[in-house]
């Protein structure tokens, strides 16, 4: 990219779930003072998060989804950062950007901070290439490009939906692998951004994550999750299979890689473990699920794959617990109160013909 | 990995094609060394290859390819690179490393030489995860591991057959990318490996290339290039696409990434846009053919995947053009060479059920 990239001001939200340390906002300050924040609180709605001066934001409490959204409140996790997605739904720009509060701005090799969001808009404006590998990365990047024998014919590539950013420090593990390695850090700067594969799923983490709401922002949803679920820790991954079977399907793409962020803080293993544990379990069916799931040919827009979708977690995943039978009601749920905070319909329509 | 690298001195060969630059043994001297060098000469045989003394190595050239060939030497391409795979096949070791002549020792960022070869043992030491994305790269690599959300019964991952080196300085590229970009370098170090995921194909080259040949030797077939063919500088793309399909089928990995190497000088643009020609066309059938293969339950052995794909390239690219169908009959010429080679049949069994 010769051309400097814009900074997409008044199209971009920046979605929080409850922000427990101020430090966050003081730290991304020169980056995220531009933008709108929206900042979704996941507990006790009678408490106040202090927003400090100079940012622009709106905060919803528990008390203001039940307000917004009625019944339909149902599919929003209480007490759980999986909430946040209730603030892709409220937006009404192109873009989001969601980050943990936990997450600080990194260095590059250089010792030069990394404007997250910069290399984010970047990897969503420019396409991706899933259906064949390129061995050079991003052949879109300043100084990369398509190598020998990549065909001609898809190097156009096809929109980028969702861009994936990782995390230096603490590495987004499990339970069982931090209790494991507890001194585990990540050091190792990869420059790198490269499209997923068509076909191939991964596990999308939500704590460094930017995506185009007008391709694929109603397969967002980040499940129920928190307070009277019997599972937790899983409102990314779901969120990241339901959209990578999406995206496959519409000819859109998935970017992972640069920007890292800062991971200040692991989570407490014991208690990961507990909200992860029927998880550890229950993916094992999951992703074959996932794997073999296949959209029919008329589901051109994203509502009505990921109301397809549902129907299909309900059929086959409905078997292995009960709680999919409620979370495939919740993505009905879901797509209805999308529709109704967005009734002009930004679905994506089929970017291509090779779905 | 903890542990040292073993440096598998008696189990791997180098093997190269024709050596016109000297520089080129001197630079590598402290690595290859130790090891045993197969020379494949492409050219007239009644010139010679000095080898600088030090190095053990054996050299062959196309008299002595047709004197232990027979007929069957009509399978190994004269005047062109391919013919090293000739070297892939007299080897009597269990792991290849495959590098041209105007390939020198590249430097990591600290200014330190990489061995180029301890990395690619590395690679091929270390399981593959093709199965589902990693998005930490290569989960066996010190100071990484699986991410949250990588389910557990894919973690000891599958026998890595492949490991695709990449290039700093001259990047490869094809003709018309050569011709529109003359002065481009790559000068990005990607400090990363990883699995290229089952079903998604990528352009191999061939420059900078280790791999087992126990378990894909059979297929790693540089098809027929250069004198009397009508094109050039696809044979390692066309092996690429082979193995990673049988790779894909047989459940063994092929990674990307590390390690590097500086190559030096780009070859004539105009030279290789003659030679590319009827690629570039052929690229745009042959992609979706290898993306659309699928082999039977009854190939169990490498050699018998070949010899299966070769019945589909006669029979779908056949229509494409004549040589295909000479290819397709090459294909099986080599394989028969091979297991006259080689008799033992040191052939991939099914590495495990999941195929």
């Amino acid at each position: 990219m010769a051309t400097p990239t814009p900074l997409l001001k008044d199209e971009l939200d920046i979605v929080i779930p409850t922000i427990r340390n101020l430090d966050f906002l003081e730290m991304w300050r020169p980056f995220f003072e531009p933008y709108h924040l929206i900042i979704v609180q996941d507990g006790d709605p009678s408490k106040t998060i202090k927003v400090p001066d100079g940012f622009d934001y709106e905060l919803y409490n528990r008390n203001d989804i039940n307000r917004i959204l009625g019944p339909k409140a149902s599919c929003i996790s209480f007490k759980d950062s999986a909430c946040r997605c209730f603030g892709y739904m409220v937006s009404k720009k192109k873009y989001i950007f969601t980050i943990d509060d936990d997450c600080f701005v990194a260095k590059d090799p250089s010792g030069k901070q990394i404007n997250a969001l910069e290399q984010h808009i970047q990897n969503l404006l420019c396409p991706s290439t899933p259906l064949f590998f390129n061995t050079l990365y991003d052949p879109f990047r300043d100084g990369a490009d398509f190598v020998r024998g990549y065909p001609f014919s898809l190097r156009a590539g096809v929109p980028t939906a969702v861009s994936h950013g990782l995390w230096l420090n603490i590495p987004d593990y499990d339970a069982p692998t931090q209790l494991v390695k507890p001194m585990e850090r990540n050091t190792r700067f990869v420059d790198a951004v490269l499209t997923i594969p068509k076909g191939t799923l991964f596990p999308m983490c939500g704590m460094n994550l930017a995506f185009d709401r007008e391709l694929i922002g109603p397969a967002m949803y980040f499940g129920l999750m928190g307070d009277g679920q019997p599972i937790g820790r899983y409102d990314d991954m779901w969120a990241g299979w339901c959209i990578k079977v999406i995206c496959d399907h519409l000819g859109l793409g998935v970017k992972t890689g640069l920007p890292y962020i800062w991971h200040s803080k692991a989570s407490n293993p014991f208690v990961n473990l507990r909200k992860e544990y029927k998880g550890i379990f229950w993916q094992e069916e999951i992703i074959p699920f996932f794997q073999a799931a296949i959209l029919p040919k008329e589901c051109t827009s994203v509502q009505k794959c990921y109301v397809e979708l549902s129907k299909q977690v309900k059929e086959k995943l409905g078997k292995v617990d009960p709680y999919f039978d409620k979370l495939a009601d919740a993505m009905v749920t879901w797509v209805e109160a999308w529709d109704e905070l967005n009734p002009a319909g930004a679905s994506a329509k089929l970017a291509n013909g090779k779905a």
